[in-house]
């Protein structure tokens, strides 16, 4: 028996050798959400030295569209740490993957398109972001907060879609994140309904502690039109400046359209958020 | 024996399911340099269907400071792949890791500080770049053509002393890559010598099927004097312009600086290269 045991040792060593030539930068998990029944994929990223140091509690980044920016933010981050001119204290960055983006990001159920018309006999989709903000902000924040050493801060990052979902957030339960960073939000959805309600939803409303980026790809573009820009810009102009108390930054990017806006905006944003 | 065969399989199923759920983007690699005569490490990611289609071959980027942009630019390639616009081929991405940046990045021995002056007694440093640059094209890529399925293209990207490097290695050896981004070249060095030589460089040279990409920061600083500026201007506005069949691009960051502009100058750069 004591002979298997060396055998196994001898067997077990090189794979570990192997193993440790990996450059790995997460892991993949998932949970199944009663909220939404379903099963839901999460990948998750530790700060370089966790393990090192046990006794350091960190920030957790809420990265939603997982699937696409997982690696760019980890490798921002990893950048931030290595590079002079840190701009980003260690966190654990959470990686959210999609199901349904529809479904989940928009706040409203809407049939109107993105030049704010409806086509005849178009069902409405979406408004499914109540249910979705309780799945990630009560049960995989649950399980986030259980199973490692968080500090209590909590940041959300989305483009597009869940850059609308992140302002959403941001106005309708602010307290349930302290940073906020919204890329390019879809604030044509529904008739550009929220930022119709946006006035309403910030006055009265104390901001002390709470940050919010919004990155805008302002590239003029001919083949569609979008009520995109006016909204945001009456957003950007018109109200957030009145949020009392609100750390508040913006970057317009006139040479990024909606898709590759994403990348420099979230890195924008972080430089802004965190910079000294 | 059989049951010993089936403890171990049953042993080791879980470790394999485990290490399946990890997120890697690359692997650790070393090899010894005879030009230098020292051990490199350099770290190699491959694209997602790598093993999945066997018959394609892809383009290396060969990514100076693999240490500090890696995993960045690995993401962003990622990114570029997931989100519509697609801006880069699927690349195989080779990171080179530091062993004396200032003796392998400088083209010559130099005592000057960034403002092209020296202080008395200080000695001469750097001028190690042919060498590099040979363990680089011949040692390194021989190990990387050899070990994968390449396709013959190959990029070098660079930043700061890395940039300096891509821009000596464009002006001196446009042969050996096909695509160049320099970020933040450190045109100082050497009292701007390689600015100087740069008009004679290209004169006469047919740059036919190179690409050339400089990203530059430009964000005011008040706390050194810096030469460094001027010279990356000359070059762009008086020098670069007249290289043959060449295709350049280029872009000034205001908000950027030595160190922030990296990301974004890649980011930028790989999109302007490689954009339809």
């Amino acid at each position: 028996m004591i002979r298997i045991h060396i055998f196994l040792v001898f067997l077990l060593l090189p794979l570990t050798m192997r193993s440790q030539e990996d450059i790995c930068i997460g892991k993949k998990y998932s949970l199944y959400s009663t909220v939404l029944q379903e099963e839901r994929n999460y990948w998750v990223h530790l700060p370089d030295n966790y393990e090192g140091d046990t006794t350091q509690r960190y920030q957790v980044i809420y990265l939603l569209d997982g699937d696409s920016f997982f690696h760019s933010v980890v490798g921002i981050s990893q950048t931030f740490t290595t590079v002079k001119g840190k701009h980003l204290p260690p966190s654990i960055i959470v990686g959210v993957l999609n199901v349904d983006r529809t479904r989940d990001l928009t706040p409203t159920a809407s049939a109107a398109r993105r030049d704010g018309k409806i086509s005849p006999g178009t069902l409405p989709q979406g408004g499914g972001s109540e249910s979705f903000c309780r799945f990630l902000t009560e049960e995989l924040r649950g399980v986030i907060d259980s199973s490692y050493r968080t500090n209590g801060q909590n940041m959300l990052i989305g483009h597009s879609y869940s850059g609308l979902f992140t302002l959403n957030t941001f106005l309708r339960h602010t307290e349930l994140f302290d940073t906020y960073l919204a890329i390019d939000p879809s604030l044509w959805w529904d008739q550009g309904k929220l930022s119709q309600e946006a006035a309403s939803l910030i006055e009265g409303k104390n901001f002390a502690g709470k940050s919010l980026y919004i990155g805008v790809a302002s590239k003029k573009r001919t083949d569609r039109v979008d009520i995109h820009l006016n909204k945001v810009n009456h957003l950007l102009q018109e109200i957030l400046p009145q949020a009392e108390n609100l750390r508040f930054f913006s970057k317009s990017f006139p040479e990024e359209n909606h898709g590759t806006v994403a990348i420099p905006g979230i890195y924008d944003g972080i430089k802004q958020l965190f910079g000294k």
